[in-house]
């Protein structure tokens, strides 16, 4: 259930989130469709390209973030809406096996100037691996709805 | 074939890219996978959700724009290997249908001081729609080999 309005979130406030399993068919089947480079389609182009190793697209773990993220504990009512995202990094690679999770945390909460029923969050989330390495971290504008008054 | 070194790339250089579809089961089958919202699930709650209309997912569109990004003009040695993405934005909806495009445009080029073997470009990556509508753009640093002294 998406119960968060704005009122409900405060700066330096942390959510978690589930985990998800990365399988070699999960990072070839995501290459094949939108990033069919060799060193992601193949293990063996992977051990001779500069990654050394079968690694996933950083849009696909950007993907796989955003899975833990929609169904993790951060549930504003009407759904998560990005609206922009800033310094969006890998700095380390997601290999078969790894075990993903993500931590939200809020950064800033502000009201809409102009549309009195909504908000605007800024977000770090940050994806992190089975031994705790960071393996992506973003920060994100999203919109928030207001609580209304009748509630 | 991938055959641009560093020294192929100067600032202002622009690459093109091939077209894809948009289809409303490619906008249910990633979100299905990577961003479970009704208004990414469903035509019917998507009209009765703030964007009045079924969407693609913001990181489906960043799927999409690198599968036009690596099948497309610009084709470095080694492959596009992304370092770090900035100012990543979405100024108009994806909708089924769309046929989206990507251009490329160099920012800037330089030498790694650390590895003598490659250097890092920055480039802007726009998307646009059939209609030239903008639908994302983001920058991105991107590593690109040196051509071989034996070259």
């Amino acid at each position: 259930m998406n119960e968060l309005y704005l009122e409900d979130l405060k700066v330096g406030d942390r959510f978690g989130s589930d985990t998800i399993e990365v399988t070699e068919q999960s990072i070839f089947d995501f290459a094949r469709q939108f990033d069919p480079q060799p060193f992601h389609l193949d293990a063996d182009a992977a051990r001779q390209s500069i990654f050394k190793e079968l690694t996933a697209s950083g849009w696909h773990t950007a993907a796989m973030s955003m899975r833990l993220f929609v169904t993790g504990e951060f549930k504003p009512v009407g759904g998560s809406i990005g609206l922009a995202v800033d310094e969006l990094r890998w700095p380390q690679p997601v290999r078969p096996g790894d075990i993903l999770k993500l931590e939200t945390e809020i950064l800033d909460v502000r009201k809409s100037r102009s549309k009195p029923d909504r908000g605007i969050i800024r977000i770090r989330n940050v994806t992190t691996n089975q031994r705790g390495e960071i393996v992506q971290t973003f920060m994100a504008f999203v919109m928030v709805r207001r609580r209304p008054a009748s509630d």
